[in-house]
């Protein structure tokens, strides 16, 4: 497993010789030093990771991986696991959450189909990367081989490379996958690590009957596990494609040294997968808001952020992240375009 | 006094009878139930304030009310008050936070002279709505004549009725004036109601030995005074023209039926005022985000709502109101263009 670790390997800490001219840059704008609140650390973020005095947002795409799980079939979730490809259909229509959001906030969006069980045939608008029909249930061992794993790590990489190859420099990712949350709670179980339990939410929404049965099914799971602790492991005995294919286009992205805007909780998942092999692409991620999902408070304080938005959603699709553009690109506009004490003629401070 | 409460006479609670229609729209969209959160809320309170199944946001405009204050030369302020007319230049310009964010998020804005200290002759994108160069200070007496809150109040109200006649169906304020988080200290003092130096903070920047001075001031202020507490006797004595203004600014969108989304600590001053006239004014408010002066926690506890955004500023201008507007748009857009589950044909949750 070893070449899975080249993918991110030249992922470098953030240059930060700018800082001072950025945080005066800052300052001299016309408001009270700090006024602007996170706004001015995004500011300071974004000139750093672009390495410039004036950064700009140039792009943003969001790609949307779709795909199913075997344990899907043993009742980890609310809906069947044909909503996953029905879902793809809706995104392809232009009718879900994700596809309203990206219309209105300037994203460009691709619906990639990591490992979806159902045959959809060449279609506008969906990238093919299909790995299988589905991964394997980890009640009964690896959700995937280690050759599926990398070859969903290498795509992912690849898509995002020819992103960036194509002018983006801002990324998000979401996904769509009936069965994904368990997925993405057993991850952090073992990465963030935390109790079991404790990363498991109702996802699109069980009952308390289900959330139940879903801590039992996924206790089963983690009982049987052998492996250990490795994140890469850890993915390929518990992941889904969707999530394997993340780790690779968020490791790319840092590689590249774009900004990431994270969504919630799965694509956080794929996260922790990522940062444990290079810590620093931490430095290129802003987080979007923090999702009702419960396991991404633990993933959050695992990895010591905070999100920007509180909006009490748990939809994933990549929607917390695209709520989230108007925020960073208001912090570039603010410190590219806003004048300053001097330029406009306006007193400072006289304490 | 009693004409003042004319203004918004007419202003009536939510129509819900389409609240039922509403709600089920929402739970049909092609996602689980609840899962967008506060947009699902703020979906169902614009189907209600526009009586429709299909929102829309039309026109939003932000007006900038700008005076000066005649405690400002006590030093309750981290700034001279001549900062007041030179940040209406640096609007004038479009080099102020709320330029770069009204061009950004596609707000029509105006400012307006209210009670500016200063001579600004006839000029593009200024209104001159001047009460008088600024209000005398609320240490020797009543900031302004009962006159003059009246006027201030029908001239902010007359802005709104022309705003709305031309189309606006949204409404924001924003402020502009130094000294003017002091004044709705006092304000919030009285009719949160609070203990005053729970309602006083830094503003735009004092340190402590200035934050001292400042309660101290604001202590002898309200020591002084002998009046009731009165909305009105409140607004008339503490108050800014730019506080009056908005207070009938609020009233007449209330009355009109339009969606109001409310910056930060100073506006929300104006609305305790108002929404003392007339209560059910809440009703068509979002309270845009969290403000950093102490005293906004005060006032949204007191109305009992919670912020859309917290991201740490406490700038004025109407930048927090302007920085919600995506979100708000996105609440309509996803219950206008979502899919349902049945016009995508994507099966139901199965529990």
């Amino acid at each position: 497993m070893h070449s899975f670790r080249k993918i991110g390997a030249d992922l470098r800490p953030l240059q930060t010789t700018l800082d001072e001219a950025l945080q005066r840059k800052i300052d001299l704008k016309t408001k009270p030093k700090g006024a602007l609140g996170r706004l001015e650390e995004l500011a300071l973020q974004l000139g750093r990771i672009q390495n410039t005095l004036s950064p700009e947002i140039v792009a943003p795409h969001l790609l949307v991986f779709a795909g199913d799980h075997g344990a899907a079939h043993e009742g980890i979730s609310a809906y069947p696991q044909e909503v996953t490809w029905q879902m793809v259909e809706n995104f392809l229509a232009g009718g879900a959450a994700i596809n309203v959001f990206a219309r209105q906030l300037g994203w460009s969006l691709q619906v990639v189909d990591a490992g979806v069980a159902h045959v959809f045939g060449k279609r506008t608008g969906l990238i093919d990367a299909k790995i299988a029909p589905g991964t394997a249930s980890y009640l009964e061992g690896p959700a995937m081989t280690d050759a599926q794993c990398h070859a969903a790590i290498e795509i992912g990489s690849e898509l995002v490379r020819q992103l960036i190859q194509n002018g983006c420099n801002v990324l998000a990712c979401g996904e769509m996958g009936i069965g994904n949350t368990a997925s993405a709670s057993l991850i952090t179980h073992y990465l963030a690590p935390a109790p079991l339990n404790s990363c498991i939410g109702p996802g699109t929404g069980l009952d308390d009957v289900g959330l139940i049965r879903k801590q039992e099914l996924l206790s089963v799971a983690a009982s049987r596990y052998r492996g250990n602790s490795d994140p890469l492991a850890i993915l390929t005995h518990f992941g889904g494609f969707e999530i394997a294919m993340m780790t690779g286009a968020l490791l790319a992205a840092g590689e590249a040294g774009v900004l990431i805007i994270v969504d919630g909780f799965i694509v956080t998942a794929s996260l922790l997968i990522a940062a444990r092999l290079q810590p620093h692409l931490l430095d290129y991620c802003v987080f979007a808001h923090g999702s009702e999902e419960p396991g991404h408070k633990i993933q959050m304080d695992a990895i010591g952020k905070r999100p920007l938005l509180n909006l009490g959603m748990r939809l994933g699709e990549g929607t917390g992240a695209a709520l989230a553009l108007p925020l960073i690109q208001a912090a570039a506009n603010f410190l590219v375009q806003m004048a300053s004490f001097e330029s406009a003629g306006v007193s400072e401070t006289t304490i």
